[in-house]
C-alpha cells in the first residue's frame, strides 16, 4: 500500500489537470498506490464527475480552501497559507500520513514548504531540484541543480553528484551512474574556480565521475547524472524547453503544409511535456514538483516518479549512502 | 581603403578554409577591402592557385611560418609564440598595418593576443566575447560574454551592456538596442547577488535595459542584447549549437525518407555557421574570433563583419560612449 498527496490546486489548469493527471496516473500504476487529492473538495468532486469516477479505494480528497499563488514569498509561505492545498500535502506527509507529495505549484514555494517540513536529510547543505532532460540516445540525464540554488560552492554540486547517483541507480536503471560536471571545457582547469574545486571533489568521492560535460554534449547525454549550479541549469533547461517547443510547432506546420505525416519521433523526444516532475532532492521524503503548464499526462507520470521513489526506498538509500560517504570524504 | 588581416592557419581546415573565404568575402565586400592573409606562405599560394586566384589588389600575403596549437596555454602565447600567424596578424593591427584582425584560431589564445597587444579600451576592466545568436524573429541578438569571462563583477556585467549597446547600433542597426540581462526569473530580485546588483546597475545606466531575461524568452528574440557572465553564455552557446545541428540532421533524414524536399529556412535560422565572427568587444582594435570549425562562408561572414566595424568607426564610439557613461555614472 502506498498513498500519494497531489496538490491538486498547482498548476495553471488546476484542478481539472490534476485529476485528469491522477486519473491517468491509476491507470498505470499497479493497485497498491492511492492517490490523495489535496484541495478544494467541491471543485475536485466536481472534476471527478465529468470524468464519471469517484472518491474510490484508490482516490481520496483531502479539503484545502486556500491556495499558493505564483506571486507569494516562498519562504513565508508555511506560516501564511497553512491551509493552502500545498502547505496541506506536504503536512501529510511530514505526519506520515502519506509516502510521497507531488505538486505543479510554484516551485519555490513547494521547494519552501518542503525542506521547511521535511527537514534536510542529515549531509545535505542544500537539496537540490532535480530535471530528466532527454537526449538524443533515447536515455534520459537527470540535471540538478535545475534552479533552486544560484550560488553554489564546491561541496554542493558534489552533494548534488551524491544525491543524483542513488536518483539513477534507484529510478534510471543505471547500476553505476556517469556523473558530469557541466563546464565549459574539458579539462579538469576549465572553468572557474568553482568548478576547478568541485573536479577536484568529484575526482576524490568514488563515484562514477567522468568528468566536465560541456553544452554541445548535453543533448548527446554523455552522462547520466550532469551537476550544475542552478543559475546555469535553470538557463538551460528554461531554454531547452522553449527550443523544442519551437521546432515541434515548425513540424506542425511543414507536416500540413505538405500533407504528408513526418516522423517527430526523434524530436519528440526532445519534448519535456512527456517528461513530468522534478524530485526536490536532499529533503527527507518524495517531493516531486511540476511545471506549472503540466498537462494531465506529465502530472500522471509525475506521479508515477514519486510510486517508484517510494518503491524502491530512495530516501533510505540516499540517507545510507550520505553517510557512507560522510566517513569516507571528511 | 581597408586593410583586413587574416589568420589564414586559424581554422581545423586551414589554410584551405581561410583562403576559400577571404575569396567569398571580397566577392561580396566593396573594392575598398583588402584581405591580408597571414600563415605559411607557399600553403596559401598553393590554395590561391587552386581557386585560379592570385595575390591581387585586393589579397596579399605576409608570411609566418608558426602555429598556435589549441592546447597551448593562452596566456604565454605572445611570449612564446611570436613567429605565429596568430600573433603576428594581431601585430599587424597593433602597428596600424591593418584595421581589424580575423581568426579562427584557439579562442583564449586569440584573446589573449588580443588583449595583450591592443590593449583594453579605458573603462573596460574585462573583454568580452560577442556573439551573434539566431532568434525566431529572424533578427539576431548579441549575446556577450560567450566565454571569455567565467567569473564576472556586477559592474562587469555593465560593462558588457554598454559595449553591447554600440555594438547593436553599428553594426546590427539597432538605434536603442534594446539590454535584457540574463537571469532565472523575471522579476529584478531574482537570481543571485550578483544578477540583482547589476539589474540595478543597467536600471540606472541610461541603457534601454529591458530587465531580466529568461532561458526560454532567448529563442524569440526579447532584447538585442542579452548581458551574461561567461559560464551561462558559453554553455548555452554551446548548447544551441549542437541543437540546432541535432535538428537539421533530423530534417535530413526526413526529407531523404518522404523524398520530398522540407521548408527548412525556419530551422536552419537556429544554425551557427550562416553566422560567422564573434567580436571581441572591449580592445582597442577591431578582433574577430571565428568558430575553429568554421566553414569558408563563415569565414567570409567574418571578415564582413571587421569591414562593418571599421567602417562605423566602431571603436571610436565604444571609446566614446564609455567615457560619457563614465562621466555619468561614477
Amino acid at each position: 500500500m502506498m498513498r500519494i498527496a497531489l496538490d491538486a490546486m498547482g498548476s495553471d489548469g488546476a484542478p481539472a489537470t490534476e485529476v485528469a493527471g491522477a486519473l491517468h496516473a491509476l491507470s498505470h500504476e499497479a493497485g497498491d498506490v492511492t492517490v490523495v487529492l489535496v484541495g478544494d473538495r467541491a471543485r475536485i468532486a466536481a472534476e471527478l464527475d465529468r470524468h464519471a469516477a469517484s472518491e474510490g479505494d484508490r482516490l481520496e480528497i483531502v479539503h484545502a480552501a486556500e491556495r499558493v499563488s505564483p506571486n507569494e514569498s516562498p519562504a513565508a509561505i508555511v506560516r501564511r497559507k497553512p491551509g493552502s492545498s500545498l502547505v496541506t500535502g506536504v503536512g501529510l506527509h511530514r505526519r506520515g500520513q502519506v509516502d510521497a507529495f507531488v505538486s505543479a505549484g510554484p516551485t519555490g514555494a513547494v521547494m519552501a514548504a518542503s525542506v521547511f517540513l521535511l527537514k534536510r536529510l542529515p549531509g545535505v547543505d542544500r537539496p537540490a531540484v532535480g530535471t530528466l532532460i532527454p537526449t538524443t540516445s533515447r536515455a534520459h540525464m537527470l540535471m540538478l541543480d535545475a534552479g533552486a540554488n544560484v550560488d553554489c560552492r564546491p561541496r554542493h554540486l558534489l552533494q548534488f553528484a551524491l544525491l543524483g547517483h542513488v536518483y539513477a541507480q534507484d529510478l534510471m536503471g543505471r547500476p553505476k551512474p556517469r556523473i558530469g560536471l557541466l563546464n565549459i571545457g574539458s579539462e579538469p582547469e576549465k572553468g572557474n574556480e568553482r568548478t576547478v574545486e568541485a573536479y577536484r571533489l568529484l575526482s576524490q568521492s568514488g563515484l562514477n565521475f567522468i568528468g566536465n560535460v560541456e553544452g554541445r554534449d548535453i543533448i548527446h547525454g554523455r552522462c547520466d547524472v550532469l551537476v550544475t549550479d542552478g543559475f546555469a541549469g535553470n538557463v538551460l533547461l528554461k531554454f531547452y524547453e522553449s527550443v523544442a517547443g519551437f521546432v515541434i510547432r515548425v513540424m506542425d506546420r511543414e507536416q500540413e503544409r505538405i500533407r504528408t505525416p513526418l516522423d517527430r519521433s526523434t524530436i519528440e523526444i526532445l519534448d519535456y511535456a512527456e517528461y513530468g516532475g522534478a524530485p526536490l532532492l536532499g529533503v527527507n521524503g518524495v517531493s516531486v514538483i511540476c511545471h506549472g503548464r503540466s498537462p494531465p499526462k506529465a502530472i500522471g507520470k509525475a506521479i508515477g516518479v514519486a510510486a517508484k521513489a517510494v518503491r524502491s526506498s530512495m530516501i533510505g538509500h540516499i540517507a545510507r549512502y550520505l553517510a557512507e560517504t560522510a566517513a569516507r570524504i571528511p
